[in-house]
């Protein structure tokens, strides 16, 4: 028999804290973290819940992102914003800049944020939803690992590229959109492997270049981008804006930071573009949210969802029932709260 | 036997100019649409070359659009640039900001033009390459007719909402691509319902929201967006910021306007986003110029293709060789130049 325990969202959040701050992190980069790390428990995005705090720490005991940095912003009033990460985790960096770049937007009607030099690891959709939160639409994107080829190629050259957009909205939550550019996660790929199942066609290539649709094969290989020659040109678009562009890694120079293994999480930079409706509509005699709300009804009156809706349903069962943990995730909190870094492999 | 007759660049682009202003159409807009659709018919895109002039003139002599307006730039310094077209064509309107856009660009590291009330008719490429051939990465997109279902949608609501991306290369034509977020462009589905073929699963709804791979009731119902879900994510986006954000007609609205009929183009507004790599990049000692070399190298290196190649290779042999018409696209500007908007049914 397994019984699950049952944390508030502030247990939980203060209890995954603690670990980072028993490992070394400061208290300013250990509340970030633990933020989006039950942020992403709190709406059943599994792959970004709990599961992911030990990925965090084996890159720290690896040596390859500092503790105890305290991220800056750059100086200047203009709409492009830099934030330097120092080789820190990716959330502070944001968490230290985000009433910046609020500000910024709404003088300015647009702004840019640049994070430089971060240890990546969370969801996008956290910051979009953030900014929207705030009434601003916003696009986040970043390069990863090169694990993915381009359409019509051979070899490993785009990561999983993530894209995320947000927008405003009366009364519900925002639209948020998040999704990796590669046709599937590499998860996915590995549930197949483990069931023994071939791979939908198109999904991959093997270590020869050549398409399969046996998973081993692809995970020795490379991912396809979703959306043939169209996901494609947005995975190289993201690597040129949000690796390029803002002076960083693209994800053939994030793996190689690595030491050429995608077992320890990617460091690059983050590029977030956020806009305030408010300015952009300004003079037009129109509501854009409410404008907005039209289009979103018209979707849902169709029969088409929204997305992640899944993820707010998650968020309201886990602020009325609180999060139910396994007795391996809560035995996995235990051992990293007592041992620290050295529970990790 | 048909002959064809080749005339350079500048007499096509003299001739579409001059049919333009014989409609009634002032220099300044003659001019700048006549070098986009010139330009549409130097890269063999014919669907927007010569072919688009009657389109453009039927909207024209169905008084659904100005000919002697001149489109003006809002005043201000910031990074939002707002251009209004005054129901005009569009390209008047970039060809009058786009100056405006570049120093803004420059001074702040990335601006906004805001296009509203334009009759949009040309490719985005146009705009984007434009901007990269100036050192900028560029983004362009805008909704377009609601003739797309989301994706688990029944009902056309989307346009088929183009998006457009540029960035600037080296001695090299910029790297451009441009594509509709729907599966298929519409003039494809014309083409199965002429030839008699069945659609790809997956292209279409019939009327009543039935997936269907009849062209004829495809063109009917609702065509559906690449990429399953991600696509019509896209698309979404694209209504949202390059409609309700600048204070313009999203796709439904745009065929109301039109009298609900997609036969003559649609009138809303367009969004350009533009970065100045030299300024996202600054202090980090990193060229993105040169780094976004190497990714596209490496992209060609493993036998991919990068887009806009086949484009720049009908421009190659159209600077050398000229353009060739057919006696059919020379007898309709003949009878255009002559008769004005009488050639138009």
């Amino acid at each position: 028999m397994t019984t699950s325990t049952t944390l508030t969202i502030g247990e939980l959040e203060s209890r995954v804290a603690r670990i980072f701050e028993r490992c070394g992190v400061n208290a300013i980069a250990a509340g970030a973290v633990a933020r989006v790390i039950t942020a992403g428990e709190r709406d059943n995005c599994k792959s970004h819940g709990v599961y992911r705090i030990e990925g965090c720490l084996r890159v720290l005991k690896a040596g390859k992102v500092e503790p105890d940095v305290v991220p800056s912003v750059a100086e200047g009033e203009g709409p492009v914003l830099r934030a330097d990460a120092k080789g820190g985790y990716a959330s502070p960096a944001y968490e230290v800049a985000r009433s910046y770049l609020i500000e910024r937007v709404k003088t300015h009607g647009l702004a840019a944020l640049v994070i430089n030099d971060c240890l990546h690891f969370s969801a996008l959709w956290y910051e979009v939803e953030d900014l929207a939160r705030d009434g601003l639409a916003a696009i986040s994107m970043c390069p990863s690992y090169a694990v993915m080829a381009p359409f019509g190629g051979k070899r490993p050259l785009f990561g999983t590229n993530p894209f995320a957009f947000g927008w405003p909205r009366k009364g519900e939550h925002p639209y948020v959109f998040d999704f990796a550019t590669s046709v599937a996660a590499r998860g996915e790929i590995e549930i197949y492997r483990r069931e023994g199942r071939s791979l939908p066609e198109g999904w991959a290539v093997d270590a020869e270049g050549n398409p399969t649709t046996d998973p081993a094969a692809a995970l020795e290989g490379a991912m396809m981008p979703f959306g043939g020659h169209k996901g494609s040109a947005i995975a190289t678009m993201i690597e040129l804006l949000a690796g390029a562009m803002i002076g960083d890694f693209m994800s053939s120079e994030a793996l190689e930071f690595m030491g050429g293994s995608s077992t320890l999480l990617p460091r690059h930079g983050a590029l977030v573009l956020a806009f305030d409706p408010a300015v952009l509509a300004k003079g037009r005699g129109r509501d854009p949210v409410e404008d907005g709300e039209r289009l979103l009804e018209s979707i849902v009156d169709q029969g088409a969802r929204l997305p992640s809706q899944r993820r707010y349903e998650a968020r309201r069962a886990a602020e009325r029932d609180g999060i139910a943990l396994s007795p391996q995730e809560i035995d996995l909190l235990d051992r990293l709260e007592t041992m620290g870094l050295d529970a990790i492999d």
